[in-house]
């Protein structure tokens, strides 16, 4: 897009500006046909429309919808729309039940995608023939809108559907604006590189722009985001986060890429919570500490009150409804060290690539070759997705993997002898953690990381089972031996 | 390193400048520990050190060294080398039966890498404590040489071992510094971006300089690289190319981002070779067609030389001994259009994503959920290594998956119901082409990837055991019905 726009060049005061078609969801839902391909904002379960799935979940016509957001929305769009039965095809992440259930009766055909690419693909890729974008907004203007606690991948939705409808949340303070830095990259194959030198640096703008003609309406609403709520951290988190901060702490210590900076991120959840502690304890000397990831958790606002946390770059918000209102009332004090990015910017490659990100990820199981299982169980039953945790995996200069090393209570597990799928493969993860102990198998060929990960990470109840595997496949001349039918004994 | 060099800043014209300690290969072996980190050039099996290894094969102790590069090297290492069993640990890949045979036997610790990686990994990630880099050169100062026919990751091997040892090959021409392009990115986490805007730009110098306390010695050789051989393409071949051929031919004509240029990759091999014949019969309209790739072959010299290809970026040429000679006596022609760059640049997962490339690449088998495995046979014994593969499959804008349908004189199909080793998962692949079809799964649940792929793909003799597969399993509820015991049978 070139020409004028309305958005100032400043801070945006209104919420609306301009002559704007005003609709009601339901008029607004009707305005989509029953078959559209739908991408909609929304991250993190922050960000998403609200209002417009409601009425769409409502709608009295028999939809066989197409929805494509990159990372997770929240209940409006994964309970209400899927229960419905107005989606029949979706990508990219999901978190409650009945979408993962949905997903599994293959009632919906699921696609995983990976949180960076999906922008690319929907734009240019041929996943999907785009109709209308659904984002959240703050505020909006006759070619422009403010999003609102997410950004994921709103720039290339909006520059890649036909139409566009805004919901203009209330419910969102117009003050988050002051975190966003839009940015989109060009099309290929033609582009430069993304123009970052560090975490913290801003290259875009507070509001994204749209072809006017595009517009189909605006909603206003008032519905609150959802927020996360974390459990206390039980001892193996606490055991985990301890263990991970030694290695960290070691790491610094023996490194010298780590002399003046570290760059950090870290997966969502309660044990990425429980890990956030563990951080504000470590000694990081007179490090610049960055955080470079994808969500911003409460940890990080502790650690930036702290003074612990030079910047910290992300495409949505995790946040307790304590961190939100904390967020919400300061948004402007935070906005002087938080970044919110597109996806595509947040989670690029090249990026976390260029600047040497240690990445904190966790996952459903490992195995004893250091493949990564993170989406399905049994390699067959999809719990959520992907979503960016193989960017980080892949393109971190340290990788680490970390998780209990049992669940259902110590009855299974999460180290076994193959995954049967496999995520992230035996050549992206550098560490594993669990509240065991950490195995660096950097360097390591696949048995040798086989016995490192038995001794430092498997539960005691289930090593001398693993061990036994081992010695028994390495009777065979393999690189990586295995005997797939007692491997799969194991998740019987 | 900053200061005076002694590399004069236009065309090199003496094989070696100033004072330099000139020593046998069998006195630069003995310099060498027996238990060295050894870090050599070569990518492709060219420009890697010959005599010194050769020397290294002879030496009376009883040595264990760890062998680290990026890509392939010729026969004096692969072969000579590692049967004298001096090598005890090795990254990261071979082509080899000796070499192969070694790491399936685990006679040697082999760890596979990505080849974009292993330049930041040996200098900034903790793969290896590096004592000694080994590199091929057509020129050498008091602190600057010139590489031969590969760059690999010579740039980050010499600034991360402590010493240096050179061998200057008069069998290679001086003019390859005409191609070379050396840029090393600085050190995370604080750098910039990769300044490439295109695929045939120059960012670097024709030399790579060390700092000349390193160097232990210059050994001088007239030992010529290995050429490569392609079989004629068989009818197999032939049919994979014209699937690929039409493809690509709708792909251009159905997405508009290809409408003024499309960036190329191919991997190296017969049927890479096959590909690149038919990539010179497509009609490519009046479009900037440029290749990012890996590896240069002969396919692309005929494309350059018929001005169908307006520039070809990679790290290392396979080319035939015709190719070869070509090359060898155009150097400078070639130059105008032909860029080779380090590993970590031309492999870059930024930069693949930035060219928006069209990527091709080979396998051993996929499975009817898309993942696939380039690596090991049956998921357990190795065959040469992961290379750049997963580089150019996880970042292309498009990436193709291209192989025959079956092997061994069609007693075994490629496509199998579950791969029992992943180097790229079913979040990777856009497009799988046999001889039999295409399989376009962009967009598809699992479940329909797999119909698709038994539809177009699958060779006829397998395709009803495969849907059969397929219907049983799905009579589970789960998002990638698998049955694993059955899926072991397929291999058996």
């Amino acid at each position: 897009m070139t020409g004028e726009t309305s958005a100032p060049a400043g801070p945006i005061e209104r919420r609306i500006r301009g002559d704007l078609p005003v609709v009601d969801a339901a008029a607004a839902a009707a305005s989509i046909s029953a078959d559209a391909t739908v991408l909609t904002s929304g991250f993190g379960s922050v960000g998403y429309p609200k209002a417009i799935p409601l009425a769409l979940a409502e709608d009295d016509r028999d939809l066989e919808l197409t929805l494509v957001h990159s990372g997770n929305v929240g209940e409006e769009i994964d309970v209400d729309l899927v229960e419905s039965g107005a989606v029949a095809r979706r990508f990219s992440y999901q978190f409650s039940s009945a979408a993962r259930g949905a997903t599994n009766r293959r009632e919906i055909a699921f696609s995983d995608r990976n949180a960076s690419a999906i922008g690319d693909e929907v734009q240019y890729g041929g996943l999907v023939d785009p109709d209308v974008a659904v984002v959240e907004a703050v505020a909006v203007g006759e070619d422009w809108f403010v999003p609102s606690t997410s950004l994921g991948q709103v720039p290339a939705f909006v520059e890649a559907a036909d139409t566009l409808l805004v919901e203009l949340n209330r419910a969102q303070p117009l003050e988050l604006q002051a975190l966003h830095d839009v940015y989109r990259p060009a099309s290929p194959p033609n582009r430069e590189p993304v123009p970052l030198s560090e975490p913290g640096e801003r290259i875009g703008t507070n509001h994204c722009r749209f072809d006017p003609e595009k517009l189909l309406g605006v909603v206003e609403t008032d519905i609150a985001d959802s927020t996360y709520s974390f459990r206390d951290p039980t001892d193996d988190d606490l055991a985990i986060a301890a263990n991970l901060g030694s290695f960290l702490s070691a790491e610094m210590e023996r490194s010298p890429v780590f002399d003046d900076a570290i760059h950090l991120q870290f997966g969502v959840g309660s044990l990425g919570n429980a890990l956030m502690g563990e951080l504000k304890e470590l000694d990081f000397g007179d490090r610049d500490v960055a955080y470079f990831g994808e969500l911003i958790q409460d940890g990080l606002l502790d650690m930036l009150d702290a003074g612990r946390l030079r910047c910290a770059s992300a495409t949505s918000m995790a946040l307790t409804e304590e961190g939100q209102t904390r967020l919400f009332e300061n948004v402007e004090r935070y906005a002087e060290d938080v970044v919110l990015r597109p996806a595509d910017v947040a989670n690029h490659p090249g990026l976390i690539n260029q600047f040497g990100v240690v990445g904190v990820n966790s996952a459903i199981e490992f195995d004893i070759y250091g493949n990564v299982n993170s989406t399905h169980v049994g390699g067959t039953r999809m719990i959520n997705g992907v979503g960016g945790s193989a960017d980080f995996n892949r393109n971190s200069l340290v990788s680490v993997c970390a998780l209990p090393s049992t669940l259902d209570g110590g009855d299974v597990s999460r180290v076994v002898p193959m995954t049967f799928h496999v995520d992230h493969t035996e050549h992206d993860i550098d560490v594993f953690v669990t509240e065991q102990g950490v195995a660096d198998v950097r360097g390591l060929s696949p048995v040798e990381r086989a016995e490192r990960i038995i001794e430092h990470c498997a539960h005691p109840e289930f090593a001398p089972e693993l061990r036994s595997y081992l010695d028994d496949v390495c009777e065979q001349d393999s690189h990586i031996p295995h005997d797939v039918r007692r491997a799969a004994e194991w998740h019987e």
